[in-house]
């Protein structure tokens, strides 16, 4: 049996083919610039890699292009249409409806679509995903796995703001989180890896969008992210946070409006705003070791801002069996890890900067020192995988 | 010797009469609903106090009538004004120009005022008070305490946010932090009782205001409130630490505009709004422990809140020497402090609930175990007493 897992963004398709039993990739793949022009990235298995220009003017298109090269010519993985079994769709925000992954009828679009205020950018282009799927491939079934779902589980301490309670009940202004898939699959893989039920677990998601995760049992008890992707951690271009009175300053001072000012916290701050150098962490790690000032500051304002969620955590917590870095830059800045871990010994957090710096293999990596209480894990993330499996389990019953 | 230490807000201004060698009062008190009609609640050393309506239509007369009631007829303290050396104004801030307390003179007033920008509610009136008590002694030296002094010593990487530099150069946008009088003077009295010079202190300023201070061998080094008194712990009537990006949805569904939704985030959220009880944590506590469940969810919120920055500013501290209660409700409220501390036994720190619980006397109180790594004290703030030894050592110098 086969999954095809559906991202579906604004003018992008990320799409995986999986076998979810095996977690075998057959094909894996992104459409960008939909409505622009068009180009697809395209790799199949045996890691042949290819890059196409095919005009794209709706995701209708473009979901049709990635049935139509999956199963024909040089680009096939399959041999027949028939052989996906069912359409895993990545969904941001689901809000407090779905506190698990979910089989699509029309009343979970017609939720998703009322959650469209609480991601104005993601849940209309999963719909339009949802939806091109329903009508291309009528016979198969369709399941949501949402970012939100795993923090579901948070205690209402946590996930409230210290707002006029009508603001939540009224306006569902609260915390809801966000990478939650990746979380969650990072969070299972330790409980694994410790072999111990009422497991400590905190899990820092660091990419292009960072949050970390504070996970008791199993389950999800706070996270950096809020009622939107802004708060919590310094990302490439995002500010995390920030005192809410800044708004109305800068508005005062460079003459914007709110609106456009969430946008620049959102697209112009960060490791970019405050490095002048890049969004992309591994520029600016070079530029900072060639003696740039302000890229070396970025950094140690990324790594205090990590440093000081853990430890927050680890006190809500009460201890902390593990710490685990997953994404982009926690699978591969080495000095990042290490820089965040360092002089938490008073806590029971020994890293082990040689094993740390070791070369990394493509699984799991454990970076403490033997003597340490907490050990500290690199896991690379598999989120696709868990909308693949969880598509499979929906669908099975 | 003499100082009068005065405070002088919008409406408000309040005063103590300080022998700063001995730290004994020979009277304090405060004006209220200056403008509007005039209270003024006075108090002599005796411990006679006594409440006088009085016209008070500017701080100009609220200034002359002090200084009389301090000099003659039944609420005198002093005999002849002359006993007053100097006098020492609180000010709120200081901006980047003022590290340490200094003697005022027509350049520091000018950058008092060029600071009204980040504090519009404050710096005005002291500026006012200040200009008044040139006009009414022009003999005496004045003297500036500021809030934002203490925390100049916080690295680059503290105080700045992740927002493209220029916000910082070129508008000044960074976290000033607040209450840095009473921060400077807790930390050092904890550090003649720890008797290190290497300490690492975490200052707990609990009141109607509140705000937590990393200080390392006697420097402030962090501390939660930012560019405004906004950020950080949740607070009376404040937010505190909240999503930016919560504004444009709140004026959204609120119909406000953004400086409203921040004077809401200011005066209306915080223990009152979660709690829809009071901004009193008194009353709270009490409604909580009839089981009003929103009046026990706002103290669960408030102490995890308190409970994670402690963790994460002794996380950038590479550990914890002591960690100190203050403030009106760092002083009185033991169930937070009990709230607060417990569970933190992974990191060196043990509560102990009885010592705890024991009646406050008026002077410093040891609330750790024996066995403790961290030593956690409550010791009663004086902000007054720093405003006068500073004025007092400026004046002599």
């Amino acid at each position: 049996m086969l999954v095809l897992v559906l991202n579906a963004g604004s003018s992008s398709l990320k799409y995986q083919l999986i076998n979810p039993e095996t977690a075998e990739i057959k094909a894996t793949g992104l459409c960008e610039r939909i409505g622009i022009d068009g180009v697809i990235k395209h790799e199949i298995a045996e890691n042949r890699k290819l890059e196409i220009q095919h005009p794209l003017p709706t995701h209708k298109e473009a979901i049709e292009f990635v049935l139509d090269i999956l199963t024909k010519g040089d680009t096939q993985a399959i041999s027949n249409i028939d052989e996906i079994s069912a359409i895993g769709h990545r969904v941001v925000h689901g809000g407090e409806y779905f506190k698990k992954s979910t089989l699509i009828n029309s009343d979970v679009i017609k939720k998703i679509e009322e959650l469209i205020p609480l991601a104005p950018l993601h849940n209309p282009a999963h719909i339009l995903g949802i939806k091109i799927c329903q009508e291309l491939m009528p016979e198969k079934p369709n399941v949501a796995v949402f970012d939100t779902a795993f923090h579901q589980t948070m205690p209402e301490e946590n996930y409230l703001y210290a707002v006029p309670h009508e603001d939540y009940t009224k306006h569902q202004l609260r915390k809801y989180g966000f990478h939650g898939t990746s979380h969650y699959y990072v969070s299972n893989e330790t409980i694994k890896l410790l072999n111990k039920k009422d497991s400590k677990i905190i899990v820092c998601h660091l990419g292009n969008g960072s949050s970390i995760c504070a996970v008791k049992e199993g389950n999800s008890i706070d996270t950096t992210m809020g009622l939107t992707p802004l708060e919590g951690l310094i990302m490439g271009t995002r500010s995390g946070d920030i005192d809410a009175g800044v708004i109305p300053y800068l508005m005062d001072k460079k003459n914007m409006n709110s609106h456009e000012i969430v946008d620049y916290l959102n697209k112009k701050s960060g490791i970019l705003g405050v490095s002048g150098v890049s969004s992309d962490l591994r520029e600016v790690i070079k530029a900072a070791k060639d003696g740039d000032h302000r890229a070396k500051l970025s950094i140690d304002m990324l790594c205090n801002r990590i440093k000081k969620y853990i430890c927050s955590y680890a006190g809500i917590l009460e201890g902390v069996d593990a710490i685990c870095f997953t994404a982009g830059i926690g699978e591969n800045a080495d000095l990042i890890r290490e820089k965040v871990c360092s002089g938490l010994e008073f806590m029971g957090v020994e890293v082990d900067i040689n094993k740390n710096k070791a070369k990394a293999n493509s699984g799991i990596k454990e970076i403490h020192k033997d003597t340490s209480k907490t050990k500290i894990f690199v896991i690379p993330t598999n989120e696709e995988l868990i909308i693949a499996q969880d598509t499979y389990q929906l669908v099975k019953a």
